[in-house]
């Protein structure tokens, strides 16, 4: 079966700081005409970052899309500056979290939600963390407090409704996952 | 320290089939004030469909945003006629799979991508699965395939960048999860 959809036309609607916004006019498979609205957004770069106490870094922010303030893991949009998705967050980390990690590894790339926009996220894991003197300042626009938690404290914090994000979700997901698989190992090897 | 931000106005640019959009103007903790785009998007379901050979449900769809064909779990708008998040997605995997299914758990709630969208996803889990005789016919727009996926499969698809979707890639985090907890719950029992 044919599933491919072809752009006609785009009209644009708005060209924002963080959104653009088109209607595009596409071809279905079957020859017929339809519309699909994008929202086009830069890419950005997030971490999951764990201390040497097992806990993870998260950052608290006033989120006006849901008006409530959230937990988070560090993130931010990748700037025309930044090298790269990893050195977009190495400075994350710096101004968000005012650390420096020397462990990196990339966990996974993906889509928030690419039914109606192309905003793409770089996901990272990074360990062994050195506090920062010299903290770079956050963006004018930005006010955010940061704290460390455990698995269980995360845990506990999603079954009760006060993690809502989605990225921060599916990095406990994954360190969790992490850590019963390291588990597992060890106790075989014990076995 | 204070965090939250008190919205002041809110410019409406576009109202869409889809995706509202609006700038907000804001004061922040300061007393500055500053702006944010907001892309309003009506609430979704979504759901990890599992069949008795311990198979994922994926639909296979053009995603225009991103201009590529994607596999992901089967997800749909929560419609102003659906009863509720479970309902639409009942209606969904019967559009989408021609599925019905017998057991039903909640899985998360979340916000694809609080910056800059209120989009929430209700996350659920089905298992005992029947086929359906009478399958609802998909949207007049919509056109995609579906097929069943093994945990091995659904991992080498996501190392190798064929599987993009956020909530798709959350999906088989979490399912793998799952089977690592039974699987040490069953080797503890064993023990």
């Amino acid at each position: 079966m044919e599933l491919k959809e072809t752009e006609i036309s785009s009209q644009p609607i708005f060209k924002g700081r963080i959104v653009d916004l088109s209607v595009r006019t596409i071809q279905l498979p079957n020859g017929e005409t339809a519309t699909r609205e994008v929202a086009a957004h830069q890419p950005a770069s997030a971490v999951m970052a764990i201390n040497d106490k097992k806990q993870m870094l998260l950052v608290k922010q006033w989120r006006e899309p849901i008006k409530q303030l959230t937990l988070e893991i560090p993130a931010g949009l990748i700037d025309p500056s930044d090298a790269s998705p990893l050195d977009a967050m190495k400075r994350e980390l710096n101004e968000e979290g005012g650390y420096r990690a020397d462990y990196w590894e990339e966990v996974t790339e993906f889509y928030s939600s690419p039914g109606f926009t192309d905003e793409k996220l770089y996901l990272f894991y990074c360990d062994t963390l050195t506090k920062l003197e010299d903290k770079r300042s956050l963006d004018e626009d930005e006010f955010l407090t940061s704290d460390w938690y455990s698995l269980e404290d995360l845990k506990r914090l999603v079954s009760e409704g006060k993690i809502v994000d989605a990225k921060t979700i599916y990095a406990i997901t994954f360190w969790e996952n992490m850590l019963l698989t390291s588990a597992q190992s060890t106790k075989a090897d014990n076995d």
